[in-house]
């Protein structure tokens, strides 16, 4: 425990480096592995844009990498955001100078972590990006060293709070998904380009480094299937509680012996399971390992005070002396990532077709299901005022994909039905 | 990240002790900082008891103490328990030689955390506790490391999986405390004496372990206020449920100005929150900090799989050369603990009465509640088969404890009152 004071260069100044410079402000007295850390020099793209903490006294640098390589910063903390550019011209400047990283970068470390792992185990510092993932809560922490004891099988959760807030209040207010995002946007919960929230991008990036921590393989966001919320009809919603379920923008990775599925889509949680019951701009995410059997954690994903937090977290552990492998395994022992073919699959599913008010049209489409061989669990017809055909609606019992796309395809081609069908999995969780 | 080897010295091989040869004889390449972990000696009370797992080619140490200081042993895990004893002597005769300690021993770091520390640091050597407390959840490592970016405000949870299974099975199936505590015995759910268990014992332990990590305080379990789940009826649970409530053994800890409050009482959570919801032999948690908010987490507390994988996760960190203090601040700067009076406490309440059926009862009872300044929030009363008197149950607004067990006090002397009043809290989580 050593009392000396660490020299912290601050990149980027949004919700999360004001939070992190009000944090370290608020508390001289940080230190929890004896040393201290004194931010000593702030860079970002405006120095003059109004800000929640005054930083008229922090040295300041136009640029990043100037700041990252200064001989007066001891830990450089990335919070500039984007998987290339600065952020990336940055960090890589930071570690080749021999110094620790902490950054919430969710996009640069899914994108380019197995790289920049080598990086930093080479040149012998750390680099931590808790903050990346599920804000003040702990995921990566977790799952990289707390269950190392343990041989991980499956991740599933909610990573992307915007998304969950959105599919929240869709439900509460009965307004629609566009209705809801222009809310979001005004209040400040939903980026003006939301693209990167409710396309399901920025939970793949979180899932996509989690799956490398848990599986011990290489971050490979490029193998991950992304579907977003932005098809997501209030119908849906009301349809799918109607059946005893809540829609939710699910992230999974499970490990088989052909590999590793890393997936994003919308899933339906049964109403009483607690992914369900994670309401608002909540986090949540279940572990399953061998040994351990299942964790659930659950917590505010974003905002400020949360992020900041697990920021300093990060800062106090590069205080420590730590050396540990930046994923699970040193990068040069990572596993190649090897996609699982996701039509392969199995699984439940929640399947909506509009068709004409006629009759035999149940008949054909049980029928058409049957012959595929997708064996119907439940079902629901249910008069719509105001519309032009009649919503069916029913669940599957588990069926490969492969399987349930061709029979939902073979759905869309039969003349009563009127509209494309809406296919929604169920949570396996 | 260092190829060397750690020697690894395990006494104690029961269940826990087991599991972990087990895992690391599984896992021949459990290496997640570098280093190799290979058991290299082993201690237990008798070496011919039949166990999962065959020590017959492992060095056997009759004594503890021995296998602790052996210049054979990089790192000593001691299994065998109890607050003093071999175990103590054990965990001392490792430090004050020099060596890593790895313990799941909740009773020991409870009651003597605070010199074992100023031990440890003082030989510059790492003592973790991770599987004390909540088996495979990594609470531990959350509080003391994952949450050091915020001020942790209050902690509260399920932290005692036999408690958690015989209020469940009492529910489920309407039987008796004592006939479930029977059968949980049985199946070797509950000890043969169950009283750490099912006195609250073993969740203050934890929960003064939790409290010292949060708030920087020396862990002072003489200081917790404990109360069992022995005295619990069947009826109180039903008519709990009635009320919208579940009972549990709740354990928590909270901070304020005036110092740390520590309990262990029986509590009534309302039934669609997260902690009513954690049913069987899980453990779970609430930690809520200044800037994060509220966290939950989940997960089995006990059994050989998660608390070796806890076990396992320590070794790992011991092998990564992380120096930092063994709760929140080093030994030397951790707070003396302040307890504070509960009886200044606020709360919500449970009361319930057993009264004579006779006119005038309830306005006596609801009478003397209002003069003590005891606002009812709920109140009902229901006929019982067989019973001598009436039950009649209420729930209170916020009141000061000292307040509620005077106005108690003064019911329980009402000339129309049969039995003791049973007084539970409601949980303010």
């Amino acid at each position: 425990m050593s009392g000396r004071t660490y020299r912290i260069g601050v990149a980027g100044l949004g919700t999360v480096g004001a939070g992190l410079l009000k944090f370290l402000g608020e508390r001289p007295d940080f230190a929890p592995a004896g040393g201290r850390a004194v931010v000593t020099g702030v860079s970002a793209r405006s120095r003059s844009r109004k800000r929640p903490v005054d930083i008229s006294n922090l040295p300041w640098f136009d640029d990043p990498v100037a700041l990252a390589t200064s001989p007066e910063t001891d830990i450089f903390v990335e919070l500039v955001g984007g998987s290339d550019g600065p952020a990336k011209a940055a960090v890589e400047a930071a570690l080749n100078a021999g110094k620790p990283v902490v950054t919430a970068n969710k996009a640069l470390i899914a994108e380019h972590g197995a790289e920049l792992a080598a990086l930093a185990e080479a040149k012998g510092v750390p680099l931590l990006f808790e903050a990346a993932v599920m804000g003040g809560v702990p995921a990566v922490k977790m799952v990289r060293e707390a269950l190392v004891g343990d041989d991980i099988r499956s991740i599933a959760g909610i990573l992307n709070g915007t998304c969950n807030y959105i599919l929240t209040e869709m439900e509460a207010t009965g307004r629609a998904f566009s209705e809801v995002l222009s809310d979001a946007q005004r209040l400040g919960y939903a980026e003006a380009d939301p693209t990167m929230d409710v396309g399901g991008f920025d939970a793949a990036h979180k899932i996509t480094i989690l799956a490398a921590l848990a599986f011990g393989c290489a971050p490979s966001y490029a193998a991950a299937e992304i579907e977003g919320i932005d098809q997501i009809e209030l119908l849906d919603i009301k349809l799918a509680r109607d059946l005893g379920y809540r829609i939710k923008l699910v992230a999974s990775a499970d490990r088989s012996e052909d590999g590793v599925l890393v997936r994003v889509h919308p899933s339906l949680a049964p109403m009483s399971h607690p992914l369900a019951q994670a309401g608002g701009a909540l986090n949540a995410l279940f572990i399953e390992g061998e040994r351990i059997g299942r964790i659930f954690v659950q917590g505010p994903g974003a905002g400020a005070g949360p992020t900041a937090a697990a920021v300093a977290a990060d800062i106090a552990d590069v205080m420590t002396n730590t050396v540990r492998p930046v994923f699970q395994k040193p990068a040069g022992a990572l596993a190649p990532f090897t996609p699982v073919d996701p039509s392969r699959s199995m699984g439940r599913a929640y399947l909506r077709f509009l068709v004409k008010d006629e009759p035999g049209v149940i008949a054909a489409v049980s029928e058409t299901l049957a012959e595929a061989g997708v064996s119907i669990e439940s079902f629901l017809q249910k008069p719509v005022e105001n519309a032009d055909g009649v919503p069916i609606v029913l669940t599957t019992h588990a069926v490969a994909e492969s399987v349930l796309n061709a029979a939902v395809e073979r759905i869309a081609g039969l003349p009563a039905v009127l509209d494309r069908p809406r296919l929604l999995r169920i949570a396996r969780i």
